[in-house]
């Protein structure tokens, strides 16, 4: 059996979050002087394990193994949210690196096929996804060339300074692959509560993402019968216990939901709310179930608003359908687990990766491993070194499973 | 029967919405220039009218009768809220005025003692109900010069700038009034609703008011399953809805409540809130009910931050006691009315008002007009030009009622 190189591992972990650190992470913008300097250094270390590599025009880094295939592709992304954590992304792309690395000096496996990815942009500072996206051909670069960061810059504006828009564009290779591998921290606390170490993913929630917004009327809250009343935050309070009520009675095992936002205007203890504003997603893996969901959230509005004198508008902000991971390759991470005598537990992942881009293109499968603390999107986002060193050896297993050895 | 100037009486309430005059309604906060202009302009008028008249200490401008008594005193304010409606404390002060005159050019009244106050800062631009409660020797100007406004202007600075504080004080005179009146705008909608033409008020209720506020912790909304959350935005939403059915079981004919703010931290669709605020207050003029439903509330706490792991903690912001108007004054006011063939009701004032302060010195009561669509402190705030003359009438006849003629 191969065995990763946990020094060099660790190392080249460290030495990536150098880019754009900040406390004990990262602050590293898709498209940022730190992103592209970390690019740089990743198009170096892949075409020093024997990668064809370069940063094509969107800025994502490929690096194509010489072997033939059957081939896996390992990836996940590099840029980071605005202080974020140093492994989040970066874990599975290094990850990649060191696996194509290990195959390579390793006479039973050197004609293994590994190529390697950091796609560009999966937090989305202009276009969420948009590396991994163009890769499977679901979106092409001149048609969002429009979008724009937080700061108002246009994606097209930034593609022209940093000149790569020339390159070649990296593409899913038809025929090529037999697997898509993306490893990444759990980003949350199951595996840590349940002492477990390695997560094989079964799948990834989709989301639905509404907002209710009440319009009513703002009167004198002391000289207001409370039967002459609009009142927009009363509503809103009514009907978010409705749907707590429906999200509990309609759950399944996987599901989770959340009131992240209320907003009441104008705000003043003894003003009657005239509007009021409630953010609510709910996330699972069977796409039945979230249309379940929604129908019931759809009805109770409809119900309430023919009851009050307020009124009730929804509008859909989000929708993000399921994907279901290969069962397979999931049993050949379990297998590796199984094989290292390490506990593992199979659970969806209730947050968005390229994975689910690559899923609907290519088989794939996902492996956790744990977030300290159940972190992330922060700097203080961490995982035990020894976590993650066996993450990669059972991930590098895997591999060897998948393609055959 | 005395018969008040229709014209005259209009003539002085336009006259005085001049002063701070924005759109249809008066930006005339307790001593900024325009409110000091228009308290100069009631100085002459109440000395014209035969009144000893003077500016006080605290800006009060109060007029005596140079009758001996028994005397009424009929007052409200002219300092406005910002942007607020022309009646809203003018209204009051003129029928005061006009009272005054009217009863001295009678003949059969002209000894009637009647005294006219315009409290200062009733809105609390400073320190609400100053004049009055300076009247009433509940509060000394001295122990209030920190007091600031918006601005963090501080009164004593105000008071030295303006030269009123070597002013004389004008005080409560023990023995000389038999009652205080104060008529003002309903400032809500029952009058209207009811095709009411005055309202007979039995009492100002008492206001308790909260903050409650949840300390949980912010996690990804999608990777944190439900029972290993902290959501404070959660706890939240189940605890109004526990406290609104207490409020409905608990509530009595006069009792109102209002959650008038929620807020949630840090806000965003997908984060799980870490902390939430929600603002209650409920009013009514029991005292002993309003110590119940605050037994209530404080019970459902205690419940539920006993079952979820969100600390949670009850802040008490306000608490007014309910003030009962005196009964026989009500029914002079209800019996003035009826000899004039109008429909009265009697009800509760839900807000409050310088009688609330005079109640505890004086036999007080206080009669209603009612306002247009409910509306108040807003300049759209209106009463109907015949409820206007027909509310200082009933209060004219009401007085003479008072005073044995």
């Amino acid at each position: 059996m191969i065995r990763v190189d946990e020094g060099r591992l660790l190392a080249d972990l460290r030495a990536l979050a150098q880019f754009g650190k900040v406390d004990t992470g990262v602050h590293r913008l898709a498209f940022s002087p730190e992103d592209l300097d970390a690019r740089a250094f990743l198009v170096q270390r892949f075409a020093e394990a024997g990668l064809d590599a370069h940063i094509d025009s969107t800025g994502s880094v490929f690096g194509r193994s010489p072997s033939s295939g059957p081939a896996v592709l390992i990836g996940s992304h590099t840029d980071s949210v605005p202080r974020g954590g140093w492994l989040d992304g970066a874990l599975g792309v290094i990850y990649g690196l060191e696996i194509a690395r290990v195959v390579r000096e390793n006479s039973t496996t050197q004609d293994l096929a590994v190529d390697v990815a950091s796609f560009q942009d999966e937090e989305g500072t202009f276009f969420a996804c948009l590396g991994s996206k163009v890769f499977c051909g679901d979106v092409h670069v001149e048609d969002v060339l429009e979008a724009t960061n937080k700061n108002g810059e246009r994606l097209g504006a930034v593609l022209n300074r940093i000149g790569i828009l020339g390159n070649s564009t990296a593409r899913l290779e038809p025929g090529r692959y037999r697997a898509y591998l993306e490893a990444h921290i759990e980003q949350g606390p199951r595996l840590e509560a349940e002492s477990s170490r390695i997560g094989v993913v079964t799948g990834i929630v989709g989301i639905r993402r509404f907002l209710i917004s009440f319009q009513g009327q703002a009167d004198h809250a002391g000289t207001t019968p409370m039967s002459m009343r609009k009142d927009a935050g009363g509503a809103l309070l009514e009907l978010a216990c409705a749907i707590q009520r429906a999200f509990r009675r309609l759950a399944g095992e996987s599901t989770v939901w959340n009131f992240g936002n209320v907003r009441f205007e104008p705000g003043a203890a003894n003003v009657v709310p005239a509007r009021a504003e409630l953010t609510v997603e709910f996330r699972d893996l069977a796409d039945a179930r979230l249309a379940a969901i929604e129908q019931e959230l759809r009805r109770l509005v409809a119900d309430q608003a023919g009851r009050v004198a307020v009124a009730i508008a929804v509008r859909d902000t989000a929708t993000i359908h399921p994907v279901q991971l290969d069962l397979t390759l999931g049993d050949h991470i379990a297998a590796a687990a199984e094989a290292r005598g390490v506990s593992y537990m199979r659970m969806p992942s209730g947050a968005g990766h390229d994975a689910m881009v690559l899923a609907r293109h290519v088989p794939s499968a996902m492996l956790f491993v744990p977030s300290v603390g159940g972190r992330s999107h922060d700097v203080g986002e961490d995982t035990r070194e020894g976590d993650i060193v066996l993450g990669c050896q059972v991930l590098a297993d895997a591999v060897c499973r998948i393609l055959g050895r």
